[in-house]
């Protein structure tokens, strides 16, 4: 399986000091390496086809979680739901047993990541023996998915995840003070709506009027607890303002801003207006209009 | 009141023809003159006087509109009421027809924004005499405030009003385009919900299935109508990831654009990944990981 | 009706080759060119009358659609509504038979996006033979409007189109991600809320969940089924906090930054502070204040 | 406790006049100066040491306000709420007096805003002796987590923050514009409404109809009160497409533009079309369709 000549890599060449082995764990020949090849990488032919084979048992092992919560359907398939669970769960346990074993360094996989996401994906359902309803979890493995991006083995996708990520760490700062000061906004206005409508009318708790007044601001607006007394809904046409206007504020100024660039334009700052056309911000020292030629009295202003 | 000087304007001078009369209306002097420029100009202290209590009675007026439509300030306060509404009546039509009294052309005037502003601020109280329900539409004279910005001198508020109603007329084809595609899927998508659910779940007409549909898109979701089956759920959660899609796909992208040029990366498109560490994106050519120094295997592919 | 002039084309050239005429059908001549020209182009002033009358045939037949699905409409106007159908039913099949005859090849136009659009236009009549229900989807024949550009000549409003269909296929990439981590996310909190919440509280099943979950993310917020438990108003709080802030923080800081830039600020890193005026932000090296002129002790820190 | 060589500062120095006394209030010294440098400063230990302690203080604070406000949980544990109320507002209220002795005019510092935040940070505990209501007001404390950006010596969030406020202040009058316009809307809408729907329909005064509008265009959509009539509903169909596309009409035209500068493309502004392919925009001179080769007649125009 695994030709002579490639053996000759930097791991076996004379003179490398068993440091390593003992850093990095032994180096990955025959079976193993073939192993890691095509589970962890995707350059491969038989790489790819395992990725598609692994997305296509996520995808059907999520639609079986999903479809099993749906009652009606539960019992309708009773019989064969459950050897459905227990093939999946044999094939994600034997995989992920097998990532352990072909990778040189167990841990640093298990502590990785993507080793967090895989041994996620296959807990829920040891834990289910215990807590029962915890079963649904399962759908945790949806973030197998994430591995989709190599197999269809377009870089820029990849790319625009990477830099999706990095974007986020770069504004991080700006972000966390944006969020503090919602947050403060969202605990200080539900507190005054606790104190203004009260428990009779819905705000029952203050982390309960917390929880109205975020539903307000995001202008999410479930309404199982609205506002009642006048001074709330006040309150109320304050916050939902604020929040959309967070929103609207910018994007609105942004593009006044660039069509005002395009039309190049100067304000007229007087508010001289023609008698005639009644036309606003004529010059101060304009005999005529100039719109629509009416001769103007002199310009009266103290 | 007029000083015999000031009287050599553009209008008087010899030799001006008749036909400026004719064309403008009477050139304005004396008491007319002064008359507006202090109404329709605010750069002089009285006309900047006359328009503070424009707005105070405007703003006043508009309180006592909105209180009365309360019934139970309506009950206490009966008395009063009705003078201060025979007050604010006789006080703006007295306005309006001065208006029209001194401008030189009051067909202009009445026929120009501002003119029609005027005129809806006052006519739905005697529309009120045939329509008692039509009172409250007396709200409409808010709209006499947007005379406010002169008031305040302030030129950059000028400026931005206009700048924002000639922005939109420069992009007026694009919001065209993009409008038309929105109702064009909300008819569509409000008519397939009206088969998928029908009356008997709320979506009583086609008409009100595209409200529903509207309120979905643009994820306001009263929640006076909700879909009940499974397919009209799903259908609905496309039109909510579409409505919101279509906000939050730009802003995101641009963010990550922003943050992608700052940080200035380059993609790193192969699968390939280290052993030891299990970091992505190693070159093909390596053989050593650049980020943990584990020797590599030679790098298989096909 | 055709000028023999006019017949001199690059298709009736001596010498032209047969292969023409069977790679692409007959050549256009005499009426079915003349059909031709009205129907699918629209500058000639027949064809801009033809486009006109067709939009207003379209929105008199969806209008019609609209109001039939109103009861009381219904109702009320029982005799004539079933012969307007007929009618605009065998306007619509007379147009699209005489559209596949007058062109060179009807397959071609028969798969393009038109010639579906227009196939939709026609087809739910039909297929109401068989399923009544389906009438509704007559609706469809709203597409049709998007040959509405052409006839008002305006130049920018195709160029518009065009350009928002390129924009969105140069992005595509980035679309993708982005909505594949809202689905990841949406499924998650969809089956955590199913778990935490239960099918006691309106959560009924995991496909229910992830409706309500992206009801939530999409700030559209039905209402119909809400989080009763305090975890699941917490882990609500969280999900509404991120659809609003995807939205939010990105426009947020772009407006920050652009004003920063306009007013090109340098941070001041200290916390040093006067004791007289309780400004932060002084120098370290600072002897007074530098807004209220106090003298300063010695800065202390270690 | 003071370095006597520390003293020789510029308060110190012979010929200081007496004048900054008078002016500044006595110069800071011994036990003054270091309170000052460990509760105002935090560049030494002790003073980053102490602002931590004050965060986790008003943490707590906050924790055991929310959590008494919760029935279930006031029950359980009376006995020591009232301790550890007590206890905090001992701690807090000695912590303000201290911060009033150690500065060199306490009025200054109480009437800065970090001053009047740590008076309303006690003040409700004292009010809530005659309005007991008002206890829960203690939450606006959380406004003195504003100085957790020092502790955190992160300049970048100090900075983040003031620029901020300084965005907000250099774009004043373009929101106010925006934001005056909004209002207007939502006040001419909420009227039509009202006299639209009326009180029985749930629109029971102009105000309450003005939240409702206020509800609607800003997205949020709580559905406490809906429109029952058609007209009604077409009003509030246009308002929801007014709120959501302040926000989408940009975004989306913006993403357009860039895309299209992307691609850099020229309008193709004829509506001629092939007949084989169907493709439209040909250009008005072509002899053959260049997307698919096949021969044309000639373009008729008129």
């Amino acid at each position: 399986m695994s030709n002579p000549t490639r053996q000759a890599t930097a791991a076996n060449k004379p003179g490398r000091p068993a440091a390593a082995t003992a850093a990095f764990g032994r180096p990955l020949q025959g079976w193993r390496l073939r192993a890691y090849t095509i589970i962890f990488e995707a350059d491969t032919r038989a790489g790819r086809r395992f990725d598609l084979a692994l997305i296509v048992a996520v995808l059907l092992s999520l639609a079986l979680v999903m479809l099993e919560s749906v009652a009606s359907f539960r019992e309708a398939h009773k019989t064969w739901l459950s050897w459905a669970e227990y093939a999946f769960t044999a094939l994600f346990t034997a995989e992920y047993l097998l990532r352990l074993i072909c990778v040189r360094r167990p841990l640093a996989y298990a502590t990785s990541f993507f080793g967090i996401v895989d041994l996620l994906a296959v807990l829920p359902i040891y834990l289910a023996f215990f807590f029962p309803d915890l079963y649904a979890l399962v759908d945790v493995r949806v973030l197998r998915l994430l591995r989709v991006f190599r197999i269809l083995k377009l870089n820029n996708y990849v790319a625009a995840y990477l830099s999706l990520g990095r974007a986020l760490r770069a504004s991080a700062s700006k972000i966390l003070v944006f969020l503090s000061a919602v947050l403060m906004i969202v605990l200080i206005m539900g507190t005054v709506m606790y104190v203004v409508e009260g428990p009779e009318n819905g705000f029952t708790s203050i982390p309960v009027s917390v929880y109205w007044a975020i539903s307000t601001v995001t202008t999410v607006g479930f309404g199982d607890i609205t506002p009642k007394t006048d001074l709330g809904r006040a309150i109320a046409s304050l916050m939902m303002l604020l929040g959309w206007g967070v929103l609207a504020v910018p994007t609105g100024i942004m593009t006044a801003e660039m069509a005002a660039q395009r039309i190049g334009e100067t304000a007229s700052p007087t508010t001289r207006s023609c008698h005639a056309c009644l036309r606003e911000g004529l010059q101060a020292d304009s005999h005529f209009c100039r719109h629509c030629g009416a001769p103007l009295p002199e310009y009266q202003r103290d």
